[in-house]
Formats: structure tokens, C-alpha cells, sequence
């Protein structure tokens, strides 16, 4: 078994190559080829936690995998993370399984490349500004897909603690010096908008947490925060000025987050406003982008093919390299 | 993480401490302690095989866990073993993955460890014969858990391939001489049942094994192989000579195993012939052995707490004594 630890997946995996294979996800997603089972959720009301399994299986790739993501909000108290996670990957022709991968991280990588294929496709091919709201821990891989996909003079980020947006902004200008790009934090959600062409939100938010009477026309927003009912950090008067609004998957969506939701129920949209999945625009069965006026939403919640795809390709490319710490369960 | 493989748990875990663990686990099963969520099954019909996800939760342990084991039986064509599996423990007061286990070995510990703590329970004090069979993969800690619980003279094995039974005694031989237990190869199953005070049957059979007329009386039972409806390997007419029917769990048995649905749906039994669960014989709710002549059965089918409860307790053991490979999930 080759355990990969996120140095390892970072030594082999970049932003690129996750972007890649999210494409390929999304692909498989819309074709039903990877048969995903209902998650398994065991609360854990003692310690407000709760444990969740999520396995997924492609066998056209021959793959399976199982993400094991347990949520435990206290954690925070003593400096654990969160939301600790493991991905297996399992051989489809043998049901031996080939790699343990650190789940935190390929979770962030695979929710950052989702938001980069869309911007890929139905960003301005012309983008200078960008906005990141939200500094949690999917931030990161956020503002790098931004940064891979566009080539952007500027980002601004947007968090409500003030502290926290300056010590993120300050880290992000160095790790991601390369790029050329001015990284600097803004003190308010307006400052983050004023002008930008790719705008990302990043929160556990139960209010929207930007105006969307002042999102700029040509501007794409990835909205990736709202994986429940009640969390809804996209403003919905933004949801009547876009003329696209895709999804990672609309069926999880809508079983999923309150930013599709709760705009639903109050009549603000209908279902005939939905463009559809993004995995039909990969396959040329949906248009995009026509032209640079179109205010274009992404609306991801996150799914199983994502992990299973992403995973497995960090494996492949691991093995190829001979990264990761090989262990042998017999001896 | 801890990474606890077959020769790391051989080095901290005794059958004796497995039979201990599988009492507790007994227990926390009829105490409604353990949280088992229906398991997930994906098939992959391609390779005639299936995943198998299985998690458990005992909140007063302060631990979860999930089994998976992969049934791919053409793996025996290519050397491989046709049950792949890796049990993950997880602390559950935070989430976190503490260890991951070779799941192959630990199911054979425990399922061993099932028949152990019945014959434990249920066989005559004085027992001098024990009998084996079926000699694969499950058979050797069968066989141990015979030799832990009780001094005997003799173990007779018996298969239907005369080669391999042959090869496994020989094995065991060596590999027992501690036990000054004498271990021999039989020709038929008339043979090993001969005066046998204590008897395992553990194959895959889908008809019975052993001539139920022919079990003396006194001697106590253990089926541990018909884990699905069409599968059968005790004689039903045994049945009916038998005083107590015990169960590792009443419900999982009536709802996996031929050896007990089938005479069920025949009319040999009834539902009133059952004794009941193994636990509430651990817990004083059901009464034992009361003379040396009972011929008591005990049907196994294997249940999450045992797994779950097994696995907690050799990791306690081997964080204790420092063995296992440590892997960091970050660097």
C-alpha cells in the first residue's frame, strides 16, 4: 500500500494536474459512470461530531474509493483540525487497496480545482481582477485556482476578521510569489468586488456575504461554501442578473445547499433557470460563456468522483515518480 | 497514525486477549452499545467481485471504526487473496484516525475468537478431542482458539482435498508444538468427529460437512463458515439433539446463514429452539452448560463489534509496548 502524506502530494500534484482531472470527474459524473452509494453518516452527539463515509466506484477506470471525512467543530478548542479525512483507493479488478491519501488536503486541491475548471471554461478569457472571500482552510487551493487559470494582476481577499485576512493575504504573497500577481487584503466585501472578474466565496455563511447589486457584468462567480440547507453565503439578487448558472452537480446540489435552495423557495429563481451541470459543458452538450458582458454563476458542493478521480490520479503520478511511503501490511 | 500489520499485531495480540475483546464485544452487541449502520455494498460484476463498507460506533468506547473487505474470488486464479481488507480505527472523541490494521488477519483473530469464547462458555470443562473442518484461510485461529481454551489430547483435521488437510496439520503441527496437543490429518469427517468433545466447522460448503448422528454427546459446536443464505455446512440433524442454539447475534445469523435459515424454513426448528445471543450468556441474562451429556451449538456469522472492539484493544496494546509503524498524514 503507498501512503501519501500531503508533502508527498504536493511533491507530485500541482493545481494543473487537479484541474485536469476534476474536467475528467465532471465528465464521468454527467455520464453516470461512477456509481455512488448514499454516504453513511454516524452522529456522534456527545462530542457534537459526527463520522461520514463516502464511497464511490468507476468502473470504467477500475477504481474505487472511499473518503472517510468525520466533522468535529470542537476540535478548533484544541487546535485539531476540524475536519480530519482520509481517502482510499482501492483496485476495481482486485479490491486490494493501493493508497492511503491524506483526505484534508486532496479535499482542498479537488473543492480549489472545481472552482478552477470553472473559471477555465466560463471565465472572461480576459481577467484581471480577482476576489476571494473567505480565508478558512479551502482558501488556499481557491485563490491558486484562480491564479492557474487566469493570468490576474490582482486579488483581493475578504474575510470578517480583519487579523485573519491580513495574515492569510501576507502568507498567500509568499507562497505564490511566482505568479506575479498582487495579493492584498481588503476591509470590506465591496473593496473585494469592486470591479473583479472572478470572484470566489469560501464560507460557512448562514447570510450572503457580498452585494450583489455591485458584482461587475462579465464577472464568474464560483460559490463554494453552502453545503447545507441553511448556509447561504451567495447573495440571490445576484442569481437574477446571471445568465448561466451551472453546477458541479445540480442534483447535489439541490439536495445539498442553501444558496440554490433557499433562492428557490422564495421564488427568486425557478428550476428552468438552471444552465445544468458543468461535466455537459465539458462534453459540448451545454454552450458557456458568449460573450465578455454574461454574468456566469458555479454553485459546488462537492462530490464522490471528484475524490475517486483526483485520488487516483495523485496515485498514478506518485508511483511513476516513486514518491509516498510504501507499506507492506504483512510484516 | 499507527500502522498495525499481521506481524505487528502477532507481536502484541494473543488469541487469549482476542477471546477477552470478543466477550466485551458479545457484550456491547446485546447492550444495544454498538452503533452499526446498514454496510454498503458496491458489486463490480465485471470482476465478479464486490466492495464491502462497514462502520461501527461504541459512543461508551469513545471509538469508531470501518471494515473493508473486498470478496473478489477470482483473485485465487492470480495468487491474491480473494477477501482484501483494512479495518481504520478512529478516535471518537475527535474524529482523527488512530490507526489502520491489516483487516485480513484481524478477521481471523476474531473470528476465531468468536468460536474461543464460546467453547470458553459452553464446552464441558473436561474436554480431551477437539475437531477441525475445513482448512482455509479462517481455519488456523479456529484451531488455536480450540488449543486456548481447552487442554485437549488430540485436534483432528479434516478437509475434503486430502493434500491440503495433510499440509495444514503438518503446519499447525509445528507451528502449536507448544501445546503438547497432538494435531493430526483425518480422511473422512466421520473420523474427526469421533469422540469429539469440541467441534468447528469453518467452510464454504452449500451442503453439510459432518453427519449430525454422529456427534457424541457433551460436545459442543461452533459454525462459523455459512456467512449466506444458500450456504450450509451443519447437519441440520443436529438440531434437534442439541439442547441450546446459541448466536453471536440472533439477527445477523436469521438474516446471512443457511445453516440456520434453511432448517428454519424446513420446520426442523423453530424460533422457540434458540437460546439466544452469546452476550446475554456473558451477562447472566441466559443460563450455560448445566451437565456434561447438552450437545450445545453455537452459529457465528461475525458482527462490527467485534471488529471494532478487537481492533481497539490491540491498538491500545501495541501503543503500549511501541510497536507498529508510525506514519505522519502531513509531512
Amino acid at each position: 500500500m503507498l501512503l501519501l502524506s500531503k508533502k508527498d502530494i504536493q511533491k507530485v500534484f500541482t493545481m494543473k494536474d487537479a484541474i485536469k482531472a476534476n474536467k475528467m470527474a465532471f465528465q464521468l459524473l454527467v455520464d453516470n459512470a461512477c456509481q455512488v452509494p448514499l454516504r453513511t453518516v454516524i452522529p456522534a452527539p456527545k462530542y457534537d461530531g459526527s463520522f461520514l463515509f463516502m464511497p464511490g466506484y468507476v468502473e470504467k477506470m477500475d477504481t474505487a474509493a472511499l473518503k472517510i471525512v468525520n466533522i468535529f467543530p470542537k476540535n478548533i478548542d484544541n487546535g485539531l483540525a476540524t475536519a480530519p479525512s482520509q481517502v482510499l483507493l482501492i483496485d476495481g479488478k482486485t479490491g486490494i487497496t493501493q493508497a492511503l491519501l491524506n483526505g484534508t488536503y486532496l479535499t482542498q486541491l479537488r473543492t480549489g480545482a472545481a472552482t478552477g475548471v470553472a473559471f477555465d471554461l466560463l471565465g472572461k478569457s480576459n481577467c484581471k481582477i480577482g476576489a476571494l472571500i473567505g480565508t478558512g482552510s479551502q482558501g488556499e487551493k481557491q485563490l491558486e485556482a484562480m491564479l492557474t487559470v487566469r493570468n490576474l494582476d490582482q486579488i483581493r481577499v475578504f474575510d470578517i476578521d480583519p487579523k485573519r485576512t491580513e495574515t492569510f493575504a501576507q502568507k498567500m504573497k509568499s507562497k505564490f510569489n511566482d505568479f506575479c500577481t498582487e495579493i492584498i487584503p481588503v476591509k470590506t466585501s465591496d473593496e473585494a468586488l469592486d470591479n473583479a472578474d472572478l470572484i470566489v466565496t469560501v464560507t460557512p455563511s448562514t447570510r450572503p456575504v457580498f452585494d450583489g447589486r455591485k458584482v461587475k457584468e462579465g464577472a464568474t462567480i464560483s460559490c463554494v461554501g453552502a453545503y447545507q440547507h441553511h448556509m447561504q453565503e451567495m447573495d440571490p439578487r445576484i442569481l437574477p442578473r446571471a445568465s448561466k448558472i451551472y453546477f458541479d452537480s445540480k442534483e447535489a446540489v439541490l439536495s445539498e445547499s442553501g444558496d440554490i435552495t433557499i433562492p428557490l423557495k422564495e421564488g427568486i429563481i425557478t428550476e428552468d433557470d438552471f444552465t445544468g451541470d458543468l461535466g455537459d459543458l465539458i462534453n459540448g452538450n451545454l454552450i458557456g460563456r458568449e460573450n465578455d458582458d454574461e454574468i456566469i454563476i458555479f454553485e459546488t458542493v462537492g462530490v464522490a468522483a471528484q475524490d475517486l478521480v483526483t485520488a487516483k490520479n495523485i496515485y498514478l503520478k506518485a508511483l511513476k515518480e516513486g514518491i509516498g511511503t510504501k507499506w507492506d501490511e504483512e510484516t
